[in-house]
């Protein structure tokens, strides 16, 4: 919904209604209401295709990679997906995010929920709870991460680079956590 | 605001009004709302106080200590906070949450903020950035995963001994991630 995004950036989050969303995406609000149950939903639709994407990435990968590969397999699967639009929206995106506090707490639920898929995905490989969700964990963390940097202008690297590169980064962290 | 939670586990938290619990509690609408701006905070009150408590415990702990072992004081100086009527009341928060998508959200995000409060102190030790939040991730889920095993009657262990344990497994699982 990225006639929605505009308007939160035009006119702040709070003072967009959504009969504005709607008329500007060219949607009646009933219609509106069916695909987005609430505001805030319009942000975060991408939740279940990304869902998708991550789980079928983990059961795709070789039975013989780690948790942290298969994890790297779907990291590939869902960064691929993402469009040179995406790209081009995405700094819009993260500031309606960082300046109102009910997104950012819907945001910090997708990434549970994507957490949550992942962790299931690696479950049916044999990964113990623990540790799938761990690898879970680093994973989606590498994912916005990578994301953050991706939609900087000034960046080279693709999406699906930037996440292998931060999952690396995470995984050597933990190292040194004593 | 325990009268407010027995209210939610009585008929649910979506049939419950601000007023009933205000009611409840022996207070007014006005008092009430000066203390919760919103229904859902009653049953997050206690992130301002955990997360100065974590904060403190981090701070705390002696300049040797690794990243992992100044989580475990931040995790000390938490769990010795807990009274017996917290435990008792548990099962009973955990079942009102687990029951609506509304609190789960609001719970995610507390221990996101409880996660960023642990980070910010590990950083003021000059432990980098990715090791911080990775430590302090691990902290947050030790303690939930403690205070589950806690709320049970059938635990014998104090809620400090338990997420000691829990961190220690949470270790452990980190060197499984491959």
């Amino acid at each position: 919904m990225l006639s929605a995004l505009d308007l939160f950036a035009e006119r702040g989050y709070d003072n967009t209604t959504v009969t504005e969303i709607a008329e500007r995406a060219g949607l009646t609000k009933t219609t509106f209401f069916r695909h987005f149950p609430d505001k805030r939903e319009v942000l975060s639709a991408g939740q279940e295709v990304h869902s998708r994407l991550l789980a079928d990435g983990v059961a795709a990968a070789p039975d013989s990679a780690t948790p942290l590969e298969a994890v790297a397999a779907a990291l590939d699967a869902l960064t691929a997906s993402f469009t040179a639009e995406q790209r081009e929206f995405g700094p819009r995106l993260l500031t309606v995010i960082a300046d109102n506090p009910e997104l950012q707490e819907r945001a910090t639920f997708k990434r549970a929920a994507l957490a949550a898929a992942l962790t299931s995905a690696l479950d049916k490989r044999g990964v113990p709870d623990l540790t799938a969700s761990l690898a879970a964990e680093l994973g989606v963390r590498a994912f916005h991460r990578a994301f953050e940097h991706w939609v900087d202008p000034a960046s080279q690297q693709t999406l699906t680079e930037l996440a292998r590169q931060a999952l690396d980064e995470l995984r050597a962290a933990t190292a040194a956590l004593g």
